[in-house]
């Protein structure tokens, strides 16, 4: 098995993610997340809130409907530009997405090429159908969204939200004057898109319903050479993989200063940058070889985002650099159309100036990066395979046994159990031997094993395992609350908390 | 303006939520929650889940996709019986949902009435279109599930969920052997579901989009008359007001163990009820005067359903007892239905034993609950409107205001701010008179507020305001988190926190 199927098979086996409605034989583009992925999913979006909401204290959250108005999509041009490349079989109408057909075929890179340009290249290069290998149609353009019928009458058609982002746009104004009218101010969503993907692929990084966080900022243009807490970031390094450095292939580490001075990025954008990589860096223990910030081209990206740099990880299931992330500068497109089709006055009046924010955009795919979490994190050792995820994101803090299922041990394991769970997501289990059971933890990234055996009834110790050394030390019950705390915040290490057993 | 505008007013003023895509006019049933709403939303939903799934370790969440194959509506019964009569007007059209329609008309309850005999009472009572005053159209029947065309093709039909509970019955099996083959196990959801009401009304308690959060128990039906812990709820009282109360009309107060003996139910599900009476009593601080389980029929209940009570809170807004969760045995029904349409197994090996577990559904309607608390903590007083919201749910902890915006109390005050931040969902405003800003956070229910005046530069204390007394006490800057800390979690009296201001 390769690594993807080998994180497949345990993340189905163990719980953390499978395929939707499997018992019926599931739909390409859907999954379930599990009893483990629950847990995995809820911490990175915990983490991811508690991060960026906390970059200002004008940045909140806010929930609005995955169905919305037809109209929503008319002022966001997504009615309009939401399309993917269509090409469709002449004789088995097996219908393709035409850049996916072509990347796969000429081994090139298809984003940004037009609709004409790729039905030149099926021709020019005799593409045919996958499935036939009859010639396909001239490629066409495919809107993405989901319409609804709504009401008895069926007359309303409304869509299924392609993107998170048009929520904060829609409550931009009541959120404006609710939260007294200043500006930058900040609204987050973390919800589901959907997407009617014609050929959904690459496990979870296509899917037809999905995962967004997503940070809409908004801020006066004026002021996008300024950020408030400039100061404690411009010397901080950024790994830029710019359209320049495409040439010799090679990440630059440039510090937000030179980004801004040499780079002409603007440091509104550059201080959002050093946040984003924090994150990856700093809160989710991302190494930093596997990181880098990818900038699009003016032909790659959206026609409204001035600036675009995507992050990208570097996933071996995924054979290199993958977008798990973008920052966009979408200036005034969002406002500015939802403004003229609804016909609603979006300015503000702030600094005596009266104008339509800009919006610097945070966009998260959490689906992704819960994978990317699975791939960076999982190792496999001569007798076992582990994911060696940090604590905060990591579904199961400590598992609790029994070392075996007699002299009261089990009755002592249960009470030291449900002590650790007002501290911690504890897991009790006490069938199989001591070392399977060890195993099935690793296998799931718990941190920690509390044993239960005999000296715990004569001597009050446990056993405490250490899931990346897989050490031992004894520690006494009264202890064993504190201690816990200090390793998981990584106030203490491990041998220095109890004694080592050798 | 009445209680319901008041509050609605506040709502989308303040930012606790208001219509969804509203700057474009927006659509029946749908709404958005602004920062305010999001955060009670979260608190409650974290609330739910920590209280839930804490009744036993075998109980975990699992997220599903809201857009779910045919099949599984084919399994569940919805496709041939999710179902709402409808009565269409013979002149204009208009379509209406004819048990609402008889209802308002005639002032009975119209719940389990059959489509002919709604039609035999709107010929019988001469009701009209109360459009047009035009002749109405025989009742049938109208499915309210949305469905969409997934694929490029548009072949695959798909449906949105119409509630949370198939994703449990759909990972049934999956997470029974993830979970180490034990029973009782329970799976919660919390999530969206979607239904194309006809007529969606009362403000937050018919929607077309909504939240809810339900925890499937599988359980062995040999074993419903036993509950693990039963000795701590036997003699808990239970506010019941059974199918024979209805004449009465009067609440009973009867113990869990009486209502095993003499009522009949069941001890598994009896103690499922205590649980959820004390989520609302004792976790929500509800008045017991304003809770109440009220028993179905066989007639108003589903069919599947063998025991159906609803928790029904008095609320104003809504003149009386209104449905905000259920608790549903729902026997083998889900897992028997879905193994006899996809053909898989869905038998567990248990206690030497093979059969399909039992379902006990534990349901809750978010967004009602949301409204509940709305309605519940609303007070007027002489000068103030005021949210009395307990601290698990408020969505300000802490307020921070410099009393005045010179003299260097805006730094302190923030530097207080920043301090507080890290213990506390804490709000800093420096506009308008203190007085002004007192009540803006009465508004929304925030706890505490502390403002910073000169007292602060000289000798290092605050002054802290309580919302509910409006007493106010002086602290030192140095003790306030530890203070603050204590306040919320009630270890300490307002009065006895400081000195008191007279």
């Amino acid at each position: 098995m390769n690594k993807t199927d080998k994180i497949m098979d345990i993340a189905a086996k163990r719980g953390f993610f499978y395929p939707s409605a499997e018992i019926y034989g599931s739909k390409a583009g859907f999954w379930t997340y599990g009893h483990l992925g629950t847990r995995i999913k809820h911490k990175w979006q915990n983490l991811w809130r508690e991060f960026f909401l906390g970059l200002n204290n004008n940045f909140f959250e806010v929930e609005d409907c995955n169905i919305l108005p037809k109209q929503v999509f008319v002022g966001s041009g997504h009615l309009e530009n939401f399309n993917d490349p269509l090409t469709e079989c002449n004789k088995c109408h097996f219908r393709f997405r035409a850049d996916d057909l072509i990347e796969d075929a000429l081994d090139i890179n298809a984003e940004g090429i037009d609709e004409e340009a790729m039905t030149k290249l099926i021709e020019d290069n005799m593409l045919l159908c996958p499935k036939c290998q009859s010639k396909l149609l001239p490629v066409r353009m495919f809107n993405m969204m989901f319409d609804l019928k709504v009401g008895a009458t069926g007359d309303d058609v409304m869509y299924l939200r392609p993107e998170t982002a048009q929520a904060p746009f829609l409550a931009f104004k009541r959120e404006f004057n609710a939260l007294r009218k200043k500006i930058p101010m900040g609204l987050a969503v973390i919800g589901k898109a959907f997407r009617n993907e014609i050929s959904p692929r690459q496990g979870f990084f296509r899917l037809r319903e999905f995962s967004q966080a997503e940070l809409q900022i908004f801020f006066d243009a004026d002021k996008i050479n300024e950020a408030e807490d400039w100061n404690s970031v411009k010397d901080y390094k950024l790994r830029l993989f710019t359209v320049k450095d495409r040439k010799t292939k090679k990440i630059q580490e440039v510090s937000c200063k030179d980004a801004n001075t040499k780079l002409k990025i603007p440091k509104f954008y550059v201080y959002h940058l050093a946040k984003v990589q924090q994150f990856y860096l700093d809160a989710l223990k991302v190494q930093k070889e596997n990181f880098r910030f990818r900038e699009l081209d003016a032909k790659e990206r959206a026609f409204y985002n001035k600036i675009h740099f995507d992050v990208e990880l570097n996933l071996e299931t995924l054979k290199g650099f993958k977008e798990v992330a973008g920052v966009h500068y979408r200036t005034n497109h969002d406002l500015g159309g939802h403004q003229k089709c609804s016909k609603e006055n979006l300015e503000v009046f702030v600094d005596e100036k009266r104008f339509v924010p800009h919006v610097l955009e945070l966009s998260f795919g959490v689906d992704r990066n819960v994978w990317a979490l699975l791939d960076i994190f999982y190792k496999e050792e001569k007798e076992r395979a582990l994911f060696t995820f940090p604590q905060n994101v990591a579904p199961i803090d400590v598992a609790v046994f029994p070392l075996v299922k007699k002299d009261n041990l089990p009755e002592k394991a249960q009470e030291i159990f449900k002590d650790l769970t007002k501290s911690f997501k504890t897991f009790y289990d006490e069938s199989g031997s001591v070392g399977k059971r060890y195993r099935r933890q690793d296998e799931i990234g718990t941190i920690y094993c509390v044993t239960v055996d005999h000296d715990t009834l004569d001597k009050n110790t446990v056993t405490i395992r250490d899931r990346d050394s897989m050490k031992q030390i004894k520690v006494d019950v009264k202890e064993l609350v504190n201690v816990l705390n200090k390793l998981i915040c990584c106030e203490l290490k491990f041998e220095k908390a109890g004694s080592l057993i050798k």
